[in-house]
Parts: C-alpha cells; sequence; structure tokens
C-alpha cells in the first residue's frame, strides 16, 4: 500500500515527511496536480460492477485501489503547468482527479471536504466553545452599531481577517492589530469585520494535532514588549519555541475538536492569559509546522510519516472499507 | 422557525416553492449573498460560550438560530453587487456568512460540502455502482492507449465532460456526443476524456429526489429517432415527458444513493434501454425541476416547500440538536 503525496514541487516540509517514509520503506508518490496531462496521467475504469484506477508521475504507476493514505500538502491547481492551460482543463482535471480519489479508501490528511468546511473562522469559534474551549468574545458583523456597542464593552479590541490570508497573488498574510473603541466603525457597513477581545498574553501556543497526538509549544511574550505587537507572527522576538505540556482538559477539548471537524492534522493557536488559561484564537488545518519542529525538535514530521503509514482502509483488518470521503468527513 | 432560501433576484423556480410556503404561513427570508453589504447584512457574536447571529435582508431581521431550513438554490457570488467588488470582499463576505450558517442547527437542501462533493463524476459513477444501480462502462483517462482499448471492447460510444458544463460566462453545457472506435485518440493526452459505452436507448427518465419522495419522468425517444442525437438537452423530440412508476429496485438503490451522498435534493438522469432497465447516466443535486412540473404536473415544487418547512432540528422534539453541518454531510 502506496502513500501519495500531492504537493508542489519546491516543499521542503513534503521532503522532512518523505524522508522518514523513506526510512521506514513504505512506498511513496509525490506528484503536483498542476503537473497533469504533463508528467502527471490518470486512467479509471468503471465496468461490471468496479472500478480500477490509476495515477502516473514521472513515469511511475500506481493504483489507486493500493493507496493507503493521501496527504493533500500544498498541490498546485490542477493543470497548472499544461502547454495550454484553461479554466475548462483545470476543472476537467480536478473532477478527474479528486473524483477519482475521493472514492478510494485510503484515509486523508486533510480530506478535501473536511479542510474546506474547518477554514471558516466562525465555524471554528462555534465548534472551540462547544468542544469547552475558551473562546475570547468575538463579533463578525457589516452592523456599525453592532462594532460600537462591542466595542464599548470590550474596549481592549482586536481586528483581524474573518477568512485569512488576502488572496493577491501571492497571498498575503493580513495581520491581528489592536483597534480603539474610539475608532469610526461606520465603515463595517462595506465589508464584513471580525472584532476580538485581546487577550492580555504572557506567551503564545501553537498546538500540532498528528491524528490523537499533541504536540504542543509555547513563546514566552518578551518583557516589557510592546502592547500593539499582538501577532506572533509578525513581533520580533528573542524568546524561543520550546515544548510545554498539555493540560489533560485543553487535551480533550482538542482532541475532540479534530474528532468533530474529520482532521488528521491541525495547527492551533492559543493566547496564554496571566492565569495560565490557554484562549483558542484559531486552529489552521494546513498550519506550517516545520519552524516549530526546528526550534523546539519536536517530531512532527515523524508522527505525520507514522500517521500516514498507518494500514489504509482498505488493508485486511481495517474496520472501514468504505468510501473514505464519508469516512473522513464524519 | 424560518426558512432561508439563498438565490438570486430572477429565479422562478424559487418563486414555485415560495408560493407552497407562503400558502402553508411558514416564514421565508429569501436573500441573495450577492447583495451582501447592500440589502444583506449579518452579525454574529461569540461569547460567554454561546452564539447569537442574525440576517438582514431588505430590512427584515432574521435569527440564525431560528432557521429551520436553508435552500441553497442559485445564490450570487457573495458581495457581487457590492459597491465596490473585490476577491478579498468576495471572500471575507463568503467566510462570515456561510461560516455562521454552518454552525447553525438548520437542515440544508443542499449542504454545500455535500453538494460540492456530489459534483464529481467519477465519485458520482462510483456511488452509483456501489449502490446496485446500472452504470454504463466508462472511462476518464489521459492515456491515449487506454481510450484506444476502451474503444475496441466498447465500438458504440459517447464522449461528454468530466465536469459538466463549460464555465465560460455564462456557462456552457456541453452536448455528449457519439465518437467512432477509429478516432485518433491520441489528444487524450491533453485532457482528461471521459468515454461511455452508448445505451441504445428508447427513453430518458429523469427521477427527481426530495428528501425521500420519488418523482420520476419517462421522455420517449421518437420512433425512428437520429441515433446520433443521443443528449436529450439537445434533442428536437415532439414526445412529452409523463410520470412513470419507479421500480421498487431502483427506488431502494436511489434512496440509498442520496443518503449516502447527503442529499436533500437530486436529479438523476437515467437512459431506458430496449430491456427497460435504467442506465444511471448522472444525478445533479442542483438540476433543474420546472419543465418536468410543467410539462408532468408532478408536484416537484410543493415537495421541496414541504421538506423546507418540516421541522429544524432546534426544534424541541427533533433528535438531531447539533452542528447541522455534520448531520447534512453524514
Amino acid at each position: 500500500m502506496t502513500v501519495l503525496i500531492l504537493t508542489c514541487e519546491e516543499d521542503v516540509t513534503a521532503d522532512m515527511v518523505v524522508v522518514h517514509l523513506n526510512e521506514s520503506g513504505v512506498p511513496v508518490v509525490r506528484l503536483d496536480p498542476a503537473d497533469l496531462t504533463g508528467s502527471v496521467a490518470l486512467s479509471g475504469e468503471f465496468a461490471h460492477g468496479s472500478f480500477r484506477g490509476h495515477l502516473s508521475s514521472g513515469g511511475r504507476l500506481v493504483s489507486i485501489g493500493g493507496l493507503r493514505s493521501v496527504w493533500v500538502r500544498r498541490p498546485g491547481e490542477p493543470a497548472a503547468h499544461a502547454a495550454q492551460p484553461s479554466p475548462w482543463l483545470a476543472e476537467e482535471s480536478a473532477q478527474a482527479l479528486y473524483g477519482m480519489l475521493r472514492g478510494c479508501g485510503a484515509r486523508w490528511m486533510n480530506h478535501p471536504d473536511a479542510a474546506r468546511r474547518a477554514r471558516h473562522k466562525p465555524w471554528q469559534l462555534r465548534l472551540a466553545q462547544s468542544c469547552g474551549l475558551p473562546v475570547p468574545a468575538t463579533l463578525i458583523t457589516t452592523f456599525p452599531r453592532a462594532a460600537r456597542e462591542f466595542a464599548q464593552r470590550y474596549p481592549d479590541l482586536v481586528v483581524k481577517p474573518v477568512s485569512g490570508a488576502h488572496p493577491q497573488d501571492p497571498p498575503r498574510a493580513v495581520p491581528t492589530s489592536r483597534v480603539s473603541p474610539e475608532t469610526d466603525f461606520s465603515a463595517v457597513a462595506f465589508g464584513p469585520t471580525l472584532l476580538q477581545r485581546r487577550v492580555p498574553k504572557r506567551a503564545d501556543i501553537r498546538l500540532t494535532v498528528v491524528g490523537d497526538r499533541l504536540l504542543a509549544a509555547r513563546k514566552a511574550s518578551a518583557a516589557g514588549a510592546d502592547p500593539d505587537e499582538v501577532d506572533v507572527r509578525f513581533a520580533a522576538s528573542a524568546e524561543p519555541w520550546r515544548p510545554v505540556e498539555v493540560a489533560p482538559r485543553v487535551a480533550e477539548a482538542v482532541l475532540s475538536y479534530v474528532g468533530e471537524a474529520g482532521l488528521a492534522y491541525g495547527a492551533f493557536d492559543f493566547a496564554e492569559d496571566g492565569d495560565g488559561t490557554w484562549w483558542f484564537l484559531e486552529c489552521n488545518q494546513s498550519g506550517q509546522f516545520g519552524f516549530i519542529e526546528v526550534e523546539t525538535g519536536q517530531p512532527v514530521a515523524r508522527s505525520i510519516a507514522e500517521w500516514l503509514a498507518l494500514p489504509g482502509a482498505g488493508d485486511p483488518g481495517c474496520p472501514d472499507g468504505g468510501d473514505g470521503a464519508g469516512a473522513a468527513v464524519r
């Protein structure tokens, strides 16, 4: 049974995982859907009530029925590298590739449906609440009056995007920023705005979940740090990321979250307040982990490789021989 | 409890359903996400472990927690009608709107995840097979040799798109066409191609599923019809659509299909062969039904209205008070 990795050519994070898979002797095929109709080819036949499908990458053939897992890492847009790319070719290629893979019995990290759903910030906040994670008071609104009232109740505020990175090319990360409660909120009417009570933090927490394995890292806020620097991605800091224990109550809530979300991988961001409470900020289903592994020595890549190498759903002895899509979304 | 209909302004099919909902006195809010930040506004607050959200359309306010069902009919792209539309505003608006709705307890026709998955033709064919529906032998390939071999085994062939309508503006339906087994298939290498054994048909079948209700219509092929006219959408025919009974075995398979797919609505197309067997061609989760209702008098719109009017998941007495997203995808 083979591990399929969908990612672009230059992906050192995927390289880290492939090293571990190679060491354990697990067959791996790595391909970029962007190379479809070039170095990547596919074929699937539905006849007599059954399906036989194959993928080929760089001349290497793999049976779709023989996949144990699929890692959707950073795949390019299907057929983007074709000699004559077009929206029509991209759509035909996407439907053909993912349509065949969706029917296979492999386990997904992460399933496309679960990944797509997990991107929705309002859905994340709701799920985190229902799993018992503390969520800072948050408002998403196009009503200026609602924004003003929220700012009166929670005058220490930050504003951040609802959807994540700005979709320019290349995508641009939009920093979380403080906003004064005296701000003129009338422009809120022109676009949904996410306001959140600022958590006065003494550390940032990155908790990486791989299957049922939790790897948490903590980066202390520098003493005397500028309180306007709320976004750890943009703040200069000499403090390193260090491994940290996860309280049992948090571990239980986080595993409940990824279980409900159908995620095999998730990168949680928390803000640790002065009492040591971890406040849920977000869960990025495709969050980077290389910087954590480098600074803390935590074996994220190895954990991913081990998860990918587990027996596939189609293997004998696996209780779920089903469609895989449904299994992962459930 | 209110029914929310997401669709564009000019949608006579939605009008047909709204008439029935109005007659039964069920509150309805209809809005187009394209009107966001114009006549449509939203607000949601996450605080103290709970969520309170509202939508407003044309000055009418509805609580997100008070929705019994959401009908995703033909919604426009979020904020497309804004004074200054942009990809960023569209993304922020989509994530805010659908992110909040995904967290509500309402039933969906159809849930966005289920709808998206159900579009994949290879996935459809696989699911139809596993539900016991007869599927004509089908090949999807970028290997010219595989296409040639398939054409030798099934010389009476049609070719059709993998993904459905061509994404030009407005989208263009691509007709299913016959193809000679002597065709030069070398161009298959430049784009995934779907070849299918042609079913010599004596009728087209449109089977509309609404919840667990099946409404089937049959359009006999005209005697002496041009055998090259394989696509009922493009063939001139004086034969009308007429109601037809569904064999119990087919009914069971179709209900199993929509159950697995998590669809509350689906329009199945079958080809009826000389033996009376219905061959599965596709299931369109957003298929039109107006033409069927007009020709056959079958109460599709009323069935949809009745499904939408059922008690919501948040209603007392409803067993599933959960997230709604998960419930609908399951």
